[in-house]
């Protein structure tokens, strides 16, 4: 129907007759002449439609914004005066001679320019208008191209693209799945998959050697850190591999893939172990492009007389660490304040600091409600820090967990707030975790999952569970982890240990896992892989600022669909050929029992 | 870890040093010698021990079938008298001077030689070892390869990918659905798609113009006809298009897709109208690789005095069609006997027949149980269907629809059985169907789905639904249906003209799909589209004898899968988190309520 997208109009056309098809951006009526802005997904022309052609003038007189039109007619170039060199089409415009009207359209409820007016839920309500944006179909036709690019490239090293099922069996990793309940088999019910896990192990234990799929994965969980109850991931396991392996092929695929889609050369991505990235950083997905790090002063103070510092610094679960930022002693009481009650958000009990005005008069020449309290060491302080004139200087003192966590985020804080990038893309992979983490009563839980190889032998790892350390990797960008991986246990001794471990018994083992115990048995290969959020991954590269903003159709904060109201109710016919019924009939919004 | 995958090993390679990794498929000890056929997912390569190597020796020499070694040799043409032309290795062998047992294998549920001795059951049991099987692997990648070529056809045409939603709104599209109670919106659902249909028509009213998907569809039916609960589909739609631009893009696609995969070059596909090919065929999927026809003859026996004829011949909703068998005649009174058990499937009751043993010798030299009955016109059926000595004439007589059904389904079985085939692939689109179809109860449904546009006006859908016909277009190969699709209603008053036919009332069009109606108001652009069944595809292009054979977890027909026991029992506590409750306990096989 058409000859040309709208965005693909350009000088070298003059002269020619095209056939558009698009939606009216704009309607102007100006000096008896009706000026059309028509959009597709391309981009925006200029049409004028002049009185001269009747009937195309009488059907653009009655478009409106919205409306859906076929014109045809010739390129010619801008009046002089009226080009606009801000836009790709800027200096044609299209003269039509024929405007067929293909759809009419009610008022939207908001114009596109005017998204901004209205809130998220009325643009959720109606998401095939708010995707109409130049900037939303950009970003989808992004995704597209990522997910093109990433394809080509494993299509291109090997990888066999195989699919997995979406009903499939329940897991206990953590967050909570979403159920299916059986028809067939009354009172039992299918999860799906929170990953693609252990089908991708049992690929590998077939021989396929190099596996990946761009896979939907669910989780119900509450949805406040930006998630969505359903995401995307790049996932893909190869055998007969290490870590080294799986690292190189993965570096090289968001590598090439930066290249061919920002043509942005990313640099080589340092390694850097968990336990340094903590200490440096606060955080296992370190920020790189802000020059700041926690430097830790503990040493220092042992023993000075203020229990906030000395208490942490003594204490073996404790730690005391230093921020300094660079010309920071500008900052106001104010600002101090407002970043005291952020790292409050973090658990931080207060937040000590001490500007640097001028050093070389000592205590007199520092500025701080604590400086007081150490005397005895505020030189050797200073000089760890390599203070100078115009610093300031934070500190977290609490429990080490605390300490990182609320002196981490306030260092990526601050990088934002002053604006202290230095590069724009700042990779790397953490290396090197803790195969468990402890809760707060002490159990422990695999800090990746419960099928990640340790990097000790089995004996190792059940005598000193909390030293033994992973064969996991975490690429992490700009303070994001795009994805995150390891080597798997190939081997039924070693998982049976770190199911012991786990105070995972025979039985619940058999029970959960005696598939894949079973297949580890028959010849299972060494292997490893990773899997990329692919949904984070469009998010970082587009610059989006939620993560709705790279998903067609996204659920709301509370897994809810607004355009097409679902969940919805379904009938109780229905629910008896599942054999379930509702425990309460009132639908509400939250179980409240 | 490897340097080549075993099945790359070849004459070029010869006094080369290799490392392969993979499975022991078997293990001969010959004059003192250990021969290892070690198999990775690229083939298979003869691996030589001998005893000088004495700690590689000594490790081949524990190796059982299925162990996962690591192997370094040179490689050597193998002796005169013991090469394997038929194997692509099979001129060189590997001499192992490393041998490395990386994981040792229990003696598995079946030798992979041997699956044939064992049930399905079991080998679903244990899909990992199955898949292993080298025809598996082989599938499993040759569907990998049609979806990269699809995609890059489709890419490469400008369609984007884009992800719609598995967790969305229960549709009322003839199947049923899969529900997935919500834990934020107590005692409400989702529904797990059956297609993407509703989606794509939304992405085509924001502008994106071509879109595509590989996308996971669900639907919970009995699963006798070779189907599975989820299965994939190649989804696409683009807008300001006609029937033909969607029939020519996805020939196209089709065409190159068995160039890239199978190095074929299908034929130009004919177009049959619906009403055809149940004249000629009996089926809207006719398989044309076989050169027989339904051929009517009510005209001739309406005056018969043979009422299983003449009833049908007269009746308006009746039909009498012959099947002409060149060289037929030889069929046994056994054979004809089993074919008229063939078609009573079908509710034929019955299976009439003339043999043409010596036509110029008239009645006398015909054999059948009829044809006293129909002297006066022997001639003319004879004339109509160019019968000459050696053939076979089958009749159906009986109401159209088991004509249709038992004699299409007599003539596929015939070609298969006489091997009547004239080319190996033969595909065809078949267009104007029908808009709707009555049920038993003459209620109308819609024949594809309600967002099928017609190709006539909304008025004269309204007088006459019965005689309307669709802008839809069915895919057909080798006589299954491929795809199908169809141009979409874009128009608000046309889609609200088919529910009313479809007995949709405007209250339950507004709750159902109240939000696509929506969407039609505020400019949507013509656009239609088609999906591909892309299991059913691949089934076609491996030759596989079900469709579990290429899916690599696949259910059972009672829609279990076999290896993970799911669906599983869930926690009392996870059901009352979803606000459900069971309504019996037990667990039982069928839904008996």
């Amino acid at each position: 129907m058409r000859s040309h997208y709208c965005g693909q109009l350009n000088e070298t056309l003059v002269g020619h007759d095209v056939t558009l098809c698009g939606w009216v951006h704009r309607r102007r009526d100006h000096g008896g002449v009706i000026f059309l802005d028509m959009r597709d997904r391309d981009g925006i022309a200029q049409v004028v439609v002049d009185p001269d052609t009747a009937e195309a003038f009488a059907n653009a007189d009655r478009a409106r914004n919205e409306y859906v039109l076929r014109i045809a007619g010739r390129v010619r170039p801008r009046p002089e005066g009226t080009q606009n060199p801000d836009m790709p089409t800027g200096m044609i415009e299209v003269l039509a001679h024929d405007v067929d009207v293909l759809n009419t359209a009610a008022t939207p409820p908001f114009q596109l320019d005017e998204h901004g007016k209205v809130g998220e839920e009325v643009r959720l309500t109606h998401r095939y208008i708010d995707l109409r944006r130049p900037e939303m179909i950009d970003k989808l036709r992004m995704r597209s191209r990522i997910s093109h690019s990433v394809r080509a490239f494993l299509e291109g090293q090997g990888f066999l693209d195989i699919e997995t099922p979406i009903l499939t069996r329940a897991t206990p990793e953590g967050a909570r799945d979403y159920l299916v309940p059986s028809r067939t088999h009354a009172g039992s019910f299918f999860a799906l998959p929170q990953s693609p896990q252990l089908f991708k192990q049992l690929l590998m234990v077939s021989g396929f050697d190099r596996y990946y799929q761009i896979a939907k994965c669910f989780r119900d969980e509450d949805l406040r850190a930006d998630r969505q109850p359903e995401f995307t991931q790049i996932d893909l396991e190869a055998s007969f591999v290490e870590e080294n392996d799986i690292m190189d092929v993965t570096e090289s695929m968001i590598r090439a893939l930066f290249k061919d889609v920002l043509e942005v050369e990313l640099p080589d991505f340092p390694r850097m172990p968990y336990a340094e990235a903590m200490r440096r950083y606060g955080s296992d997905k370190p920020d790189l492009r802000i020059p700041l790090e926690l430097v830790d002063v503990d040493d220092l103070m042992k023993d000075v007389d203020f229990k906030v510092f000395s208490g942490p610094a003594n204490a073996s679960d404790g730690r005391v660490a230093a921020l300094k930022v660079r010309g920071g002693a500008t900052l106001t009481r104010k600002e101090i304040d407002d970043y005291t009650r952020f790292v409050g958000i973090y658990g931080a009990k207060g937040l000590a600091w001490i500007k640097v005005n001028e050093r070389d008069k000592g205590i007199e020449g520092l500025q701080s409600p604590i400086v007081k309290f150490m005397e005895g060491v505020v030189d050797a302080l200073l000089d760890r820090l390599d203070a100078q004139d115009g610093d300031i200087i934070f500190f977290g003192a609490d429990k080490t967990r605390v300490v990182n966590e609320a002196i981490g985020a306030l260092r990526v804080k601050l990088g934002e707030d002053l604006d202290l990038y230095t590069q724009d893309w700042a990779p790397l992979w953490v290396v090197d975790f803790p195969m468990f983490e402890a809760d707060d009563n002490g159990k422990l839980a695999a800090l990746h999952h419960p099928f990640t190889a340790p990097s000790c032998s089995g004996e190792a790892l059940k005598a000193d569970p909390a030293q033994a350390l992973s064969r996991a990797y975490d690429m992490v960008l700009n303070g994001t982890e795009l994805g995150g991986g390891s080597i798997r246990i190939h081997d039924q001794a070693m998982q049976r240990a770190v199911f012991e471990v786990l105070g995972i018994g025979e039985a619940e083992a058999e029970e959960k896992f005696g598939f894949l115990l079973d297949a580890l048995k028959y010849g299972a290969p060494p292997h490893g892989g990773l899997a990329f959020g692919l949904d984070r991954l469009v998010m970082l590269m587009t610059g989006a600022r939620t993560i709705r903003e790279v998903i067609a159709f996204p659920k709301t904060q509370s897994a809810a669909c607004l355009m097409t109201d679902a969940p919805g109710d379904v009938s109780s016919e229905q629910l008896k050929e599942l054999n379930i019924r509702l425990r309460h009939k009132a639908k509400t919004e939250t179980t409240s029992e």
